[in-house]
């Protein structure tokens, strides 16, 4: 039967400010990125989320980002490997301590927005946090964009890896995904998209921007938690998987 | 034999800014309590730290304290005891990483400055902390002032505690501290400072400001790690201790 | 005529994290205090409220508080005189930045959150915060708890003062707010809430706790803007005092 | 008479960690640019530093960088024009009121590490930090890499500039710094140093990596204030320059 793993980033409430629905969002997720308090989450959102996600039996990940709170994250800091190394294995550690704590176990880590892509082009960066995630523990699984630098440092230091992908951003014929900054960068329509999944799951497959197949790897969906469409895509989504019988699973039966 | 702990905080420095001497100091102590990020160090101090430790040997415990980077942690801060279990956690969480990725493992777990002062007067405030350290790992150690409620909290939840005394401070005839805004506070003799450890040591006994002896126990021995002096101190302590058949050790094989 | 003041605090959202109805509460204010990035607000909400305030003719005040973004102000810092003054001093120069750049003039200054409540009862504490805002502009305005501290401090160094009153808070027979942790801190009737304003105004008396009127001083009242009911009590408040002829002006003419 | 500005970054601790030789530096400088909170430099440094420099005579600058304290404002930081404009105002007008309290005026905004360097290249960034002064008071004067974009900006704006030169910095043909990254971007001898910059003053003129001579605009010299050395070096390059009649001063009496 096939699977694949549907995470969606949460925690990201700070302080007095609220943002995203982790509660709803939980019902239609198996694996959850939480926040680690550089670029959204204090310390105790990070527990009360631990607790949504552990109640809810959904599998949870550490979701390092830059020190960059006014930014959210999504600022590149030019920072070097030591420092990613560094940065990364402080914010696994400062969620781990809740999910321990929790009597939970920790199942990935998958970097935050700028981080993120940074890792996924730069391979140094990429090692860097690979090897903080293996040192820290070499039993977590790191999921990073398919076809990028972050899987292949994964696989590399001996990580299990999780390859991304997302349903409403368009291909290049590389298998990048078209910059925002472009005008074809998101599938608006909620059907195209959902459907755009499930070749990438059945078929491994995704239509690229000039109209070719091209081939991709896709172990875990990446869905939005914020806004009131965010959680009748994550129905929609849901619901047609099931339809076309692919299993909704982390990959906690795995490890 | 009689036994007793030498802890100093360490692991202060911050970015481009240098405290303390680390690498000096550890010659002279048998615990290191690491800075957490929120009152000084961070993750590239913290994993430099880690490694100096354990390259020389010493116990390494977090030393949480308050998010007042600007107040290095000296200025209390009016958490609720809810805020107060979380951040102890994050912190210690945050160092867990750097220690497990190391291969090491965490001895104790002492507050910071404003957050250590407020744990030894504020019964609910040490219950919130001591919790957090024993759902984090109860085997972990919880050091607090000697007599305070940090120790009565720790105890209760079922944590080994050590009780820490200081050289060069006078003790009230309540057992507790004299403020530091009090002229006869500190004990500016080494000579002095010393045979107060000694007897606090042997026979479990200080002189307090009214020049009356008083009991208390003493676990650990808290060294100040800043400026030539506190070296010179270290050192003389140390020898005085050798002198006096004490075993200057920590409390990794008692775990 | 009899004038009132209306202030709200505004300008709280923080990068990507919203807060507040700023543009809808401006409707029924006189007076907006924009929060300086230490307790909420960033650079960027900051230039967008400062505009906001001046293209709606509202005036400006600075709403300095306490470097803490996690507890969004709330909690008390121990912080000494000295630094209440160049923290104070410190915010208020920032939004005079924003201020300045767009050709506006800056009103008053109030404290937010823990240091409002601190400043109404330290003393010292107030002095060293009249004296910020007097040493960058003996023309400011000081916003303060009416009876309070703050604005003693304000008169005493030689600044305007505006005593401030609450709508929707008792009053104990002191003149001093009832405690939030109190059951009867909260006046949830609306129409006895604008009663309280009216009254204040009309004939600077309140009626206490204990059913006993007591003088009250009111220049400027809070309003609160978060929330849908804040906007309507906001509107109830506005109708309410034109129907009694108090005219609901700013400072900015007296000056 | 020729003349030139020696200026030199100041004010840069924070709280309890020392950074600088503020005092003794003051002596060889004639322009001190002051930290403003963000990469370096707190409330309380500001004021001292504020009045360090008004007690000595020195112009004093804002010294606006990157909010990254732990990284000391070295690291890029890839922020939108609207906030490097948005992050420039705040500081300035944070350090503005710090001295206006002090009864004196402020010279010149240049801003620090990653900024200065991102501003010398980025046109649009330029432009932003441009108009940010500009904005807040079109008297103050641009401090910018000679040659680079800021000072473009700075000019096409409206400001008057100050074009600087390093002393210890090799130059490339085209006019712009040797980047530290390669190994003969420093000028270790101190005698070389010194004569490049009496060059650069008398004749305009800086010979290249290349061993050519090219144009150069040199308004003030860049001086380091940390170390040992970097005061001997100041102390060097101090009597050389009177021996040369130059008049070391600032803009204050141009404006």
């Amino acid at each position: 039967m096939l699977r694949i793993d549907l995470n969606c980033d949460m925690g990201e409430s700070f302080g007095a400010y609220k943002m995203g629905n982790d509660a709803e969002v939980l019902q239609y997720i198996t694996s959850a990125n939480i926040a680690c308090g550089y670029h959204a989450g204090d310390p105790s959102v990070m527990r009360k989320t631990v607790k949504l996600a552990l109640d809810n039996g959904t599998a949870i990940g550490a979701h390092p980002g830059f020190p960059d709170l006014e930014g959210f994250g999504r600022r590149n800091l030019n920072v070097s490997e030591e420092e990613a190394y560094d940065l990364t294995l402080y914010q696994i550690g400062a969620l781990y301590g809740f999910v321990k704590a929790q009597g939970g176990s920790l199942q990935h880590v998958k970097p935050h927005g700028a981080l993120y892509n940074a890792a996924a082009k730069n391979a140094k960066l990429a090692d860097a946090i690979a090897k903080a995630v293996y040192d820290l523990d070499p039993e977590l699984i790191l999921f990073g964009l398919s076809g990028g630098e972050l899987i292949r440092a994964g696989k590399h230091v001996g990580l299990q890896t999780a390859s991304e992908v997302f349903a409403d951003r368009t291909y290049q014929p590389d298998g990048t995904l078209t910059p925002r900054s472009q005008a074809n960068a998101l599938i608006e329509d909620d059907e195209l998209a959902v459907s755009q999944v499930v070749r990438m799951v059945k078929d491994g497959i995704v239509r690229d921007v000039d109209g070719k197949d091209i081939g991709i790897e896709a172990d875990t969906v990446c869905i939005h938690g914020d806004g009131k469409h965010a959680l009748a895509f994550a129905e929609k989504i849901n619901r047609r998987l099931r339809e076309e019988n692919i299993e909704m699973t982390n990959f906690m039966g795995q490890r």
